[in-house]
């Protein structure tokens, strides 16, 4: 295993990217950002396909070894279909990885879920949960203005501190003792979801990732430092400000248009 | 005059599209959405600019006599290019009406802006309205969370109450007597707006979209009832109910893919 894809709607997907390049430095990382066509969590299933196929075809140019779908929506969604038409590659998704580390942290099985309205609407995490384990219980809130206020610089922000009491208010009262974020972008809410939210364990998709890939693959890490390549389909006036702040590391920011994207048919 | 083409990024443009129906009921008015892509407004102009030639080509397969951009970001940043590319088709953009209407209303040339960020970037506005009046002042403000804050049905909250304050107490200092809501998703705000700035004029788009057309062109009204049509690149969960709602009138709605649209070159 040495060199990685990773996919997202947007910068999001770096919070993954992050805690993969901390535990396994030595893997090349290939990263796309679909920022001309995101957000996904609001669209329908057929577009967050089509969206998720044509990242993964554009990921397979540069012969990666596996592909982590660093979107939970994607990875309610599609990542099926990418798993039945690409089945020479490995994927890794949000929801295994998530529910996965949920499971191990919580002891009243009572897990909160939290996501954009595509992934809550997919039901995929519950279904995965129950299935690895039926006595669990699981209570999921859509939260969609969580992106908007990240990506806007209002995540310490007061506003953000009411709009996530407004969400999380049901979810607290069915006394959940750990909370999925189920969304790359709400590790950066951290701080605002903790204060709320004091005693509740919180699973985010990085640190979930990375356990997953421990626990499934078998990584031989060495001493070389990995490469990171970042591809966007848009140049977006935040992403390379952002992005560096959240991986502490300068990045050079490529862009590849979406057109010539689905040009890449392979 | 007898059929108009609307495009906008989502269901904003619908505001621009109810009044023109309330002066102009003959008209029969093809509205494309481009839901799939949207928000255009946190993106680059030459994916904006890509969007609105694309939307602009699917429309003309309708014949229309007149294309209204009901979309600021798209105004602002892609005007010139599709009256050049489209040069045997009259264009409405949103800049040179709203500019307009707000000369007209404001007594001590003092006139705020909102906008999304690609709009207030592009210094569109500015330019029109100093042109048009080099004595005026504007006083400008990118209030990005407005369209997620409507879209998620806050728009009557006390969120959008404190982020409207948050972004518009800097314009109410400069002592602006007219704002001009630079996005067509504003009007939906205007409850909250009024309330934060009870004595300032407020420019929409629509009522601006309509003087425009009332003062520039010669549509002979008639008592036939217009037809209307109304495409979007992508299904998604709330159009249909919200775009209802404010039309308050029944509509079917059409799917156009965003691959088939780009084919439709002509």
């Amino acid at each position: 295993m040495k060199k990685i894809g990773v996919f997202d709607s947007g910068v999001g997907g770096l919070t993954v990217v992050k805690e993969i390049r901390k535990h396994f430095p030595h893997l090349d990382i290939v990263y796309l950002g679909d920022t001309a066509r995101l957000p996904y969590g609001d669209k329908s299933e057929s577009t967050i396909i089509d969206y998720s196929l044509s990242n993964t075809k554009f990921l397979l140019n540069f012969d990666v070894d596996l592909i982590v779908v660093a979107c939970n929506t994607s990875s309610a969604i599609a990542l099926e279909t990418l798993e039945k038409k690409f089945c020479k590659t490995p994927f890794v998704g949000m929801i295994k990885a998530g529910a996965t580390l949920a499971l191990k942290k919580t002891k009243f099985k009572k897990i909160g879920l939290i996501g954009t309205r595509a992934t809550i609407m997919s039901g995929a995490y519950k279904k995965e949960l129950l299935r690895m384990n039926k006595d669990v219980e699981v209570f999921e809130k859509a939260t969609p203005l969580f992106v908007p206020l990240v990506e806007e610089g209002f995540a310490e922000d007061e506003v953000s501190f009411i709009v996530a009491k407004k969400y999380l208010s049901p979810l607290l009262e069915k006394k959940i003792d750990t909370l999925i974020l189920g969304c790359t972008h709400y590790p950066l809410l951290m701080p605002t979801i903790k204060a709320i939210a004091p005693d509740v364990s919180l699973i985010s998709s990085g640190r979930a990732t990375v356990e997953f890939l421990k626990e499934n693959l078998d990584i031989k890490a060495n001493n070389k430092k990995g490469s990171l390549e970042v591809f966007v389909t848009d140049i977006t006036t935040h992403f390379k400000e952002v992005a560096e702040k959240l991986l502490q590391e300068k990045i050079n920011l490529e862009h590849i248009s979406y057109e010539r994207m689905n040009g890449n048919e392979n």
